[in-house]
């Protein structure tokens, strides 16, 4: 029986997970592959730290040139994280002729060009199925089922910290600053969680979800991202009022020759496909020409299921090298000199509709000046609440737009906060109510 | 620039989808895979009326074989439907050394073995993402992604007629015989619907799924298939007082050596992620034992939705061609000699909850006599409805059963039925609460 070689770089969670699946589900890999995948090598600096699974010693090693320059590991796993080392590894394990697995989204945000460009003059794979949504196969979806759609509408919940936080601040009431506690005590936040709540995690991956689906090339710091951390308990409260859930979105949207490229917390309504995801979950909905609106839905994190795409992407590997077809698709789904190259549309050209939320002081009147402002720049009001009056403080007033443009929005935002009329500066929430 | 020849079998509705992506996408499709896909030869019976799009009549023959033994052509598509011709034309293909890609599930369902096995002897491909669940990535997501996984638990709404109609039986209210006319009336049930509204359609997918899932071979007529049709809105509404929802779920399971495969409608509660699946969408949930469960969500059926699924597999194929691998992975992402044959565990060994309508006398002690012989059984009852009394009449009384085997609500029903109790045959809907 023929044997395929695998050498890991890290023995993170991802790592200890991949692990597992060699330990526990060799044999059924063997039987449906028709060869043996071995783990041949595991470099990581400690190797001394218990993770939970027996591993041979003679597995371990601290030199990831073990791995890298290993005569006979075909497949390399880079479970580094993060940019350095991890992008020299991987250029290095290219050069060496490996095919590359990675679950690197920080990595293929910010150096996919230069890896992907790598692997396509050495002839070899790069599969990152990992890199997004976890166990969810959502990358092979695009690149390979759906290849044959033009896809022009992506929008993702690609977070589980953020979308825990949101989850339990929406069904158990609690204010940001607690939840996030919580979940740092349960392990469903790091301890510094800025990557996770600022959106920079999301906007990772989105940027490797417009490439895939757009066949376009986005600047990752061309993607609008905002973070979870301006939500309070009173816009979720309101939300639910107006049959609304917020949630952090990735937004990949293609037209008239540009992409929107954005992440930020977004109303959507309870009817949504992405609306009852909640807690760790994550879900991806896509809609192409062919096959209309597409939504999977699983854990897009967490050890096992993470593993779970990894071991897909080893077999996907194996598979191709037992076939004696070594590159069978392109890391994209497409060979990079078709890839194009469009503008991200700058956020004052989009349009929408808005969620509002004003202080003003209870005096009789401002109400009437908010509105004056808002129509001075074409934003007309489609609903409203102003909770009871409490006398002498300032009270929130929520609005809700028809559809607007952002550009008016921030205009009307700066005069009202410029004029005195609110007591705190004037917030907005987007909302994504069309289903295409 | 390679090119890859491609022929069509059947030019109904999906083949006229097929053709229309061939129109309008061939450029994408040429720019992600590097090659041209050419579509060369299509053959139907009826060459003459209009499916609403100009085909070049170069490319029409009423003769399959011109199709089928075509000395160019690499890849056929078959989209006649049915067992026969449309067996004895994919073996010719087969045996010509053509790559077969097939939307048929009941064709693959019943004659499955014998195609894989010719394929696999031949050294082609068989595909056939278009069988189960249509635009969704279900079956290449089985066979590739979460391919290091034990599957041991798949249910899947795979019916887009049956679940037009129990949508609307419970959002409009609506009785079953008049949800069915409109229904017909508005293209989404056939004029003979016998397939799709008595389960078998539901059941063809099943088996697919089942092959794929757990590597064994179920014998279609061992699953237990139920219809829609004693679906009254009665039961309906009895469901939203329980707060569950009725759909007409294929359930697979393993464990124990044993296989469950059955089709049947299936109370499941409003929080299931099976439940807002509505109208004609499908949907599949799994769960493996790295990935956990991964629910996908699509159009099952329809013209462009399941061309979709035919090009991407077409595109697949053509992706193996060009990179020197004829066969990649086999039909059912194993080899055959690989499938075990595990038993299907009998209807009567079914564990679980159920649903129970008796339609009782309005006699006083009759509910009594009722629970006193479900009890007998080893029946308890979790919950009751008894709506008010009818002078005179019959009243239907619904119960919601803690676990109990299939075999003792048989026995229970045999006795009451037998017994004089009730006024017509009762009633079970099974339940599926479990989220695995």
């Amino acid at each position: 029986m023929k044997e395929i070689k695998v050498g890991i770089l890290g023995l993170g969670t991802i790592g200890t997970g991949v692990v597992k699946v060699f330990q526990k589900n060799s044999e059924l890999i063997q039987q449906r592959l028709g060869a043996r995948l071995t783990l041949t090598k595991i470099a990581d600096l400690d190797i001394i730290t218990d993770r939970g699974i027996e591993i041979d010693p003679e597995l371990l090693t601290t030199k990831a040139e073990e791995v890298l320059d290993h005569p006979d590991i075909e497949i390399v796993i880079e479970l580094i994280g993060g940019y350095e080392p991890a992008r020299s590894f991987v250029l290095r394990a290219i050069a060496n002729g490996k095919h590359v697995i990675t679950a690197n989204k920080a990595l293929l945000a910010l150096h996919g060009d230069e890896i992907y460009a790598a692997a396509e003059a050495k002839g070899v794979e790069v599969q990152f199925e990992a890199a997004v949504a976890g166990g969810i196969p959502v990358i092979s979806s695009i690149k390979e089922n759906l290849c044959a759609n033009h896809i022009r509408n992506v929008q993702g919940i690609l977070n589980g910290t953020c979308n825990y936080i949101l989850t339990r601040m929406t069904d158990a009431e609690e204010n940001f600053d607690d939840v996030l506690k919580e979940a740092q005590e349960q392990g469903y936040a790091e301890s510094d969680p800025t990557f996770d709540i600022e959106g920079v995690d999301t906007a990772h991956k989105l940027a490797i979800l417009i490439a895939l689906c757009f066949g376009t090339r986005v600047d990752f710091n061309d993607i609008y991202t905002e973070g979870i951390t301006g939500i309070s308990a009173v816009d979720i409260q309101f939300a639910r009022q107006f049959g609304y859930k917020i949630k952090l979105l990735a937004i990949g949207k293609m037209g008239y020759g540009k992409v929107e490229a954005r992440v930020h917390p977004t109303m959507i309504p309870v009817s949504h496909p992405l609306a009852d995801v909640d807690g760790v979950y994550n879900a991806v909905r896509l809609v192409g020409d062919f096959v209309g609106p597409v939504t999977l839905h699983g854990q897009g994190a967490g050890m096992e299921a993470t593993a779970s795409a990894v071991m897909g992407d080893a077999v996907a590997v194996a598979r191709n090298l037992l076939a004696g077809a070594p590159v069978r698709t392109p890391s994209l789904g497409y060979p990079l000199a078709q890839r194009k190259d469009l503008p991200v549309r700058p956020m004052d050209e989009l349009i929408g509709q808005y969620y509002l939320r004003f202080a003003i002081p209870d005096q009789p009147g401002v109400l009437a000046q908010l509105a004056g402002v808002l129509g001075t720049y074409d934003i007309s009001i489609s609903s409203m609440i102003q909770p009871e009056r409490q006398v002498g403080g300032a009270v929130p007033i929520v609005m809700m737009t028809h559809e607007a443009r952002e550009a008016d929005i921030r205009s009307a935002f700066a005069e009202i906060d410029a004029g005195g009329l609110v007591r705190e500066k004037s917030h907005l929430i987007r909302i994504e109510s069309d289903l295409f």
